[in-house]
Order: structure tokens, then sequence, then C-alpha cells
């Protein structure tokens, strides 16, 4: 094949002037007027020209550093039988985020979301010996989630490309090794991409396991909100724990006591009601003397409702990422009339502990019937006493000691994390952030190995069960993470290593000798391998070539018009708005030159 | 990175010496058998690292001669609303192959089986002008068929990967030379496949349009009959047509008789029973003077049924394929004893056209009711007497004349084509083959433009429907026909250029330097830009190493051990088994030099 050019004018592409309604970020909006991706239906996308070869070229990093650490990649389908996600559970705990169908023949199919099953009954076809381990396979796929709410476009979608990759070994330290390697592949894949991640603890979901961190890219559309402290602690607010303060000797404590509190059914109103009508003498009460007892319903993935009260300290609002994280695989729901009618002894903005829980009604020998299940704020330790609600309506208890007055069901993380909060670590006063989630590394353990009957014979011809790492990077949403941390207002501004071409050489003016002279740079350009984008549109404005090149992003665009008459060419960094004149005689050369460096760069990091 | 040789002792494969229960045919027992894939379910295939390689190749060399021809790539989702495929009526005509489910809101969605109306909206939606065209698009995309029988592998499967493209253009002269570059890109991928194809006229199937033609295969395991004449005709069973004899003068024919013809249900007796009983006096009575008239039923694809009756001359068969072309969208199914009941005219082994038809009951208005539709081969022209049933049991009538005495609905091609018969052009007898189908280009025309409206401005401002062509090629097929025209009885035989590996180095004996050496011969190879699979396995024995290596057929073996003594390495080539000794010294570089050319030969077919 001869050197060929893309050029604008048969490209396939539309940009855009003005932002499509549906999109929220800039990264959606910009791949959409940019022309990089259509939208097909909600959370699902088409790839066009553009957006695909930087897809390509985020895949080809992702797949490198996956060689390098001496990774196999496989491809399973996206369809699949039930009978796997039967054996782990995942069937129904995936819930409705699980696309389901049935082939002709009625048998239940489901579009994979991830392939921890798949993954363990190839390596149990085909392995049978310790020798055969370590064990890394990786695949770069399609999935599918069918997201309740699926946002800012390739971030959060239903149709998306996902690396994923999975570890075997025969025991624990091995498994911690080979989780520390993938997670040393996961820093190179993000520092090649240019993305600043930070790493923090995470909860491991519905997968089950141990150890478990995210890469995380700070960016204020991020959904996922995270802490870090100045001693180096760094988590998603659904992992951090609290502090446990020590019990408080309440053998002094007076006797809880019965008032009315009219028209206190808010945090706000019973802490004005209590300063006015029943004063501290060493202090004010605050929120945090309050017990709010907050109700929620729980889905189960069988689609089974239960109601569940949640105590916090009034000061505090439960967090419903944090309480999804802690009640998964059930799915919290707002609690509904309906369910106030069948629990009338809940009376709203006065529920108190009398009612709930070990307090309340005796349950059936099996667990069920009775009172709600009640959990508590780790802060609500015994000892610690409380206003709450006394179960009837504009009535209050003061004075309500944990471990002497009510006791709970047990322990929840639900209340929210806030700024200044202590690290459970000791390291000092939480900060909040918002972030991205690009990647998720962790322990599986044993889990599906044991489901699934995975094991090795060892060097002693026993059989051991085999231990499992996951790891996944959301190769789409990296893209558009990238776009999210490059873009500025005028456009796109993509890194070198993953632009869909390194240079644009734009020909503007009338006369057929600028046109000939950027054709021939343009030529001169692929024949040293830089990727070119010419813009050879003849009947188009200099300005409207400089938007549509400023809006696409490509790293550096060249500029062939006036400048040819003293001999002189203009090239502009797209990102630093850098400007500067090159001699026209020797700019391909000098720019070729500048690409390859900025690569080589973007790949040594 | 520095240079990694994939080693044998781990990759992740597991090759098997007996051939798989579940595979019929020599491709798909050797994939299996050689651990380049593995089963997920029916008809849906994992890809193992060898295999993974090998489509990776595949995939390469449709996308360079797609881009040689100015095609740009995109890539759809797989899953995709019910709408676009509402609009052009492809969501009923697929019928059960459709693979359907819902989503959590209830919505329709679908996994595409091929994607004609997602780019004619994409193409609606970016292009307006005459300017914009001609346009070509493709993709690389995993599809998806509920096939009701996968079979032979990845030769017919439910999930599998096309290349799918599309052209648009202005007029149909345009489309003309559109399509003539893309059949130009077909021969070119097939040749560099190292496949063998013919080009045979094909009919257009459930999607219309006008000119179409089929890439297929020639093999014994096709699934597509074709036939070819001595002059260059070449068409699939199905899009032959029969050439029409003149009709023939009957006005001196004698009237039709009824004759009792005892225990005559099939053409044999019947046509024993005619010599016998009623002879003639010119010759004696064949097969080819009844009339046959075949009941099948046709499922639509809303799920209705309705009976038909092909009328045949008695010496051939109705061949379903031809049938199943013939009236599709609708689906034939064999008739039902229900089907009988139901129309108890119909007298099995009996039927004539006495009771079909125009000459049956009458149909109402909207054509329902009444006899059962009726089509005539072509043969069966005006003036030809016919000895066919006489719809009761026992009886025949002969000397039916059509036109004369019984007429039908309609012509239908549905009698099989034999080896002799004549070519529709006259170009002599035809011989007929079986054939795999890689590939399919045809002009849609402007069916799915009209269908969604997709229109550009024409040089004079006036809106014109676009006309489209269609070309799709069975990328995962072509890797299954690949193996199974090259392999042998020892295993898989994969031309250079699309091989997992170049070289297969394989270190046989147990001395340190027969290993050494090996070893430093593969990583010469990789340096030198040659993909090695080294067979570094010690305690595995050379039979073992030698069978695997013929079983995964990479084409150039290089075996290091007791020639190491005398200086040399023996090179074997694994489609010809030649076999030769090289001096170590060097051997990397011949054997590359050997390589490079090989690759270089198979690129400039």
């Amino acid at each position: 094949m001869g050197i060929v050019v893309t050029k604008m004018s048969s490209l396939f592409v539309r940009t855009l002037r003005e932002d499509p309604a549906e999109a929220e970020v800039a990264s959606h909006k910009l791949l959409l007027r940019a022309g990089y991706i259509r939208r097909s239906a909600p959370g699902i996308y088409t790839w066009l020209p553009l957006g695909l070869r930087v897809l390509g070229k985020i895949e080809a990093i992702v797949r490198e550093e996956m060689e390098r650490i001496g990774a196999q990649e496989v491809h399973f389908p996206a369809l699949l039988p039930r009978e796997p996600y039967e054996a782990s559970n995942r069937w129904s705990d995936y819930g409705p985020n699980l696309f389901r169908l049935k082939d002709r023949r009625g048998n239940d199919f489901l579009l994979a979301p991830t392939h921890e099953e798949m993954f363990t009954l190839l390596v149990k076809d085909l392995c049978s010996s310790y020798k055969d381990l370590p064990l890394a396979l990786f695949q770069i796929q399609t999935k599918y989630r069918d997201e309740a709410r699926p946002r800012a476009g390739l971030i959060r979608g239903r149709e998306f490309i996902m690396k994923d990759a999975y570890s075997f070994d025969i025991d624990d330290d091995a498994l911690a090794l080979s989780y520390e390697t993938q997670r040393g592949a996961y820093e190179r894949v993000f520092a090649r991409l240019g993305l600043e991640v930070v790493i923090v603890s995470a909860m491991s979901g519905a997968m089950g396991g141990s150890r478990s961190e995210e890469f995380l890219h700070p960016s204020p559309i991020g959904e996922d909100t995270f802490v870090r402290s100045p001693g180096g602690y760094a988590a998603n607010t659904e992992a951090v724990t609290t502090p446990v303060p020590d019990s408080v000797d309440a053998s002094g404590a007076p006797a809880a006591r019965e008032f009315p509190t009219p028209g206190t059914a808010t945090i706000e109103t019973l802490v004005a009601f209590a300063n006015e009508h029943h004063p501290r003498e060493d202090r004010q009460w605050t929120a945090a003397d309050t017990l709010k007892n907050v109700v929620v319903a729980l889905v189960q993935p069988d689609g089974t409702r239960e109601l569940l009260v949640v105590g916090v300290p009034g000061d505090r609002e439960v967090d419903m990422k944090r309480l999804e994280a802690a009640v998964t695989p059930a799915e919290p729901a707002a609690a509904t009339e309906e369910d106030f009618k069948r629990h009338p002894e809940l009376v709203a903005g006065y529920i108190g502990p009398g009612v709930l829980g070990p307090n309340g009604a005796p349950r059936d020998e099996d667990g069920t019937g009775g009172a709600v299940r009640y959990l508590l704020d780790p802060r609500v330790v015994d000892g610690t006493a409380w206003i709450t609600g006394a179960n009837q309506a504009d009535t209050h208890v003061f004075g309500l000691v944990k471990g002497r007055d009510f006791e709970a069901d047990g322990v929840i993380e639900a209340a929210e994390v806030r700024a200044g909060d202590p690290a459970p670590d000791g390291s000092g006063p939480l900060e909040l952030a918002r972030g991205i989630e690009l990647g998720h590394v962790f322990q599986l353990g044993r889990l599906y190995a044991e489901a699934l009957g995975l094991t090795v014979l060892d060097e002693n011809g026993k059989s051991r069960v085999v231990t499992m790492g996951s790891y996944g990077i959301g190769v789409t949403r990296a893209l558009a993470a990238v776009a999210e941390s490059t873009h500025d207002d005028a456009g796109l501004a993509w890194p070198v290593q993953v632009a869909p071409f390194h240079v644009h050489v734009i020909a503007t003016g009338k006369e057929a000798e600028v046109f000939e002279a950027a054709a021939a740079i343009a030529s001169d350009l692929e024949g040293r391998g830089i990727e070119v984008l010419y813009d050879d549109r003849p009947k188009v404005s200099a300005g409207v070539k400089f938007a549509d090149a400023e809006l696409l992003g490509v790293p550096y665009t060249l500029v062939v018009g006036r400048g040819l008459a003293t001999g002189v060419v203009e090239l502009r960094e797209r990102a630093s708005g850098e400007r500067g004149e090159v001699p026209v005689e020797g700019a391909a050369a000098q720019v070729a030159e500048r690409v390859t460096a900025a690569l080589a760069a973007a790949r040594e990091l």
C-alpha cells in the first residue's frame, strides 16, 4: 500500500457547534460534538472512525502492559449460559443489573457483566497441576450491565469495554505476589495514559474476597467519593471504617425520661426544642446528642423486600452508597407509605429503639416476623446517652443509654464520612474528593474456585483449591477520563500517545500552491510514520478549520498558508496553545522528530 | 520491553490426543484438540491464546484490504433497540433467529445479526449532501444469530465475528462501481488468506436488493450447494433459475381420464402401475410424466401457518433450501397430521390440481380461505399433459393438461437442481459442488434508505434517496475454512500469514546445551521480528513435542537436538513435510529470511 493520508474532506465525521442536549459532562459533550461517538440507545454508543482510533490506542497500551507481566490474552463470549452464574449465585445476586434472555429452545442466557465463572471453568478445563501455576489471563471485551441510571456518556454505560484479568495461584503468598504484579501494571497503564490516579482501599462488592483496591482518577464529575489522610491513608468512602470510641461508664447516668416534644419531627426542631424546654447545664444540646433512626427498605436479589432501621448520630446523614455497599447484594430503596402502613409501630419523626430490633416485638425462631431489624452506627457505643424517638407522635425520650436501655441487631457502616473525620489507621483527619473508578484489583480468594471446583494437584499429589485474583480496567471509561482531564473550552486535547492522529495539517486560503505544499508535508509526515489528518477542504474558511482542529484535539497542528510566501508554516501545540514558525523546508522532519520524542517519553513513564 | 519468547511450558494450552465427541468436521476437531478454542455453549466459543492470535491476523488482513479501498472503520453496539429493526420489518422477518431481550424498563432490544439499519441511520445523521458520497464504512464486530442448528464449530455459530461493510451512493451507476470495488477487495482478502473461492450468483435472502454474489470456498463440508457450467455460469443452487420450455400445442390432446390405481401412493408404484395397466405406445411411462404435488407448511415470521402445495415433475424432489429461499421470510416446515386433518380434500398420495389453487374451492375476496395455495415448477408449462392425483384414494387422472384442465396460483423455483441440467444462460450443463459461504456482496438498493429516510441533496439541491450496498465476510468462519483446507491427518497446518507463530523451536533431549542453543535461536529469531513458539518443556519426550508441533500447525519447525554435535539443526516445513539440515551458525538468519519471503509473497498476491 502506498502512503494514504486521511483527508478531512472524506473523513466520516461531522462536527457540531452546539452542545447536544443529552450530554451533561464535558467529555461526553465533546466526544459527541467532535464526532468520536454517537448514542444508539441510553448508555449504548457507536464508535465513529476518530473514536475508534483512540480506543484502539488505549487498548494497545493496556494489552502491552498485560503482556509485559506475562498475562495471556483470551476472549470469552458475551452471550453466556446461565449455569455457571447459577453456581456462583450471581445469576440472582446481580438482580436487575443483568441483561437476561432466552434462546429459541427456552434456555436461559445472560450478557456477561464480568467473567469470573468462565475463567474459573476454563482454567479447570486446561490446568491440573501446581506446575500450571501461577497463571494470569486477560481479555479486552465488551461487557453488559443494565444500569438503572446510565450517565455521563462513556463513564457509565450499559455496553462498554473492559479489560478483565484473573490470576490463579496455589496459595495466598503467591496470590499476594500476583496481586502486586497486576497492581504495578495498572500503575504503568495509567501513567502511560497520562491519567493521575489515587489507589484507594475498596470494598469487594458483590464479588466477595479480601484485599481490594480501586484506581480512582480524581475528578469533580466522578461518581466515587474517596478520602485521603495526611499520613497516606486512602479509601473509597464505602470502604472507610469508623474508629470505634471506647464505651462509656454510664453507671451514674440518670434514668431515661419521656417528654412531650410537639412538632419536633426533624433533628433541627428537636434540638431547638430541647435547648428551650430541657436545657443542659454544661452546654447546648446539639444534633450529635440525638439518635436519628432512618427507615430504609432492602430489596433482595430475589425481589423480597424488608425494612431496616439505621441508627446514626443526628448530626450525620445516612450515605446511600455506603449503605448499599454494606448491604450488598441487597439494594436499599426509600421506604414507602405502603411500608409504613405495614409497620404501624414506626411513627415517622418519632421512631426510637423501643420498637426496633431486640427491644421490639420478639421474632420467630427463624428470625422472621417481629420487630424491624435495627443496626447502629459504630459511634453508638455502650454507655452513650441519647435523645431519641419515643415511638408516639410529638414525644421523645431523653437520656436513653445504649447497653442499659436498648440494644440493636448489630453495627453498620452507613453514616456519611465527613472531611475532618479521623482516618481509621490514626494517620490524621480525612479530606474528601471525587473520582472516576478506572481500575479495580482484588484478591478474590477461593470463592469461585470452590463454587466451581477448580483444584490442582500440589507437589505432594494432594488436591488444592486454587486461589484467584481479579483485575479490571474500564477501557471505554478510561478514554472518557482522558478526554475529561485534558479538554479545554475549545475542545478535546489528546495526549499524543492516544490521539487519533499525531498531526493535523491545515491548508488555508485558496491558492493551489498552499494545497500542494500542505499535501506534500502531510505525505512527508506519513512517510515518516506520523499519523496525519489533512484538512484539504477547498471552500471552508480558515476560521472553521481552526475551530474544528481545536474541537478534534489532535496534539500538533501545522498551518500552511500565508507564511509560505516567506518560507514558513505555523506549528501549534493543542494542549499548551504554544505557536511558533517552522521553515517549510524540513518542517516534516522537525515535526516528526518532536512527535516521536513525545511518543517515546509517554512510553518510558 | 525486552525480547520475550513464548514458551510452551507456560503457554495457556492443553492439547488433546482424542477427538472431542462434540466435533464433526476436521477443523472443529483440530481447533479443539490443539487448544485454539473451547466451547462455552452450543454454537458459542471461547478463544484461547493460539486461536486469538490467528483471529487477529485474519482480522488485520480484512482491515487492510478494506482500508486500501478507502472504507472507514466504525463500531456499532451488539445490543440494539428494537425501533430501527421495526422500521425495516426485520424485527419480525428474522423470526426465531433473532436473540431478543428486554431491559429493566421493559424496552425491547435485540442482539444484532447485521447492522443495515444502524449504518443507514448513522449516515443519515452525519451526511446531507451528494458531496459526502460515495462513502464506504465497515466494522469487524461480534454478531448474533439464534441458529436452529449450530454446527461444525465456527462454521455456523450463534455468536460469531463478521466484517460487515456498507456503501452509500447517489445513483445506480455509482453503486455498481462501489460494488465492483468491494468485490475486488474480497478477491484480495481470500487470496491473501490462501482460500480458493468461487464467486456465484446468489439470492439476496431476507434483505431484499438486486445484484448479489456469494464467495464460496469449495469444500465437501460446506452447507451451500452451488453449480458451475463449462461456459462460466456459477450460482448458489438457491439462485439457479430454470430455463422455461416453450408451451406445447395441446389442441389434439385426448381428454383427461380417471383410472383406479390401487396402491400407488408413491411415484415409483404409480409409474409401474401405469406401464402395466395403461401402457403408452411410443415408450414407457417415466417419473417425468407424473406431476407430484408436495404439501408443505409455511410459517410466517409472525407465527401464522398456512399450507402450500408445490407441483413438480415426479422425477424431481423439492429442494428445501431452494424452497426456503423462494418463500423467505416465511420458513417452510413439514406438513403435520394436524395440517392434513384441517384439509380433508388433501388425500395423501393422491393429491391433484383439482382441489388446489384456482381449481379448488374459491377464496374470499382478501385471498384467505378456500383452496390451498398451489405453485408449479417452471417446467410445467401450458399444454403439457400429466399423470397426477385425482383427489381420492387409489385413483389418478391421466392426460391432465396444464392450461386446459388446470391452473395454478403461480410458479416457484423449488425443484432440485441436478448435475446435467442446462445453465439458465445457455452456457452448458451444470455440475454441482458444495461450498462454505465466506463472503456475500450485494446491491441493497434503496430499501433501507427509504424505510429509514436516508436522503441527500444532489447537485441541484434536490432530495435523493441514497442507494446502498452491503458486503459481509464471516471472519471466524474464514478461520475455520483455512483450518479445514490446510490441515492433514496429523493436525493443523497454517499458512504463514495467519499462523499463530511463524517458527516452532523444539529442544529435544536432556542436555543443557541443547536448551541453551534452542533458547538462543528463539531469541535471535524474535529479535529479527519472527514470532516464535519455543517448546522448552524439560521432561517431555521428543515424540510428544513433535506430535504437538504437528497438531498446532506452525508452518516452520526448528528441531534443536542431536545435530548440535555436528553443528546442525533440522528445519521442517509443516505443510509439505519437507525436512532439511541447517547450520546452527546463521540458522536464525536463514529461517528469518525464509519466513519474511513467505510473508511478503502472501501479501503480494
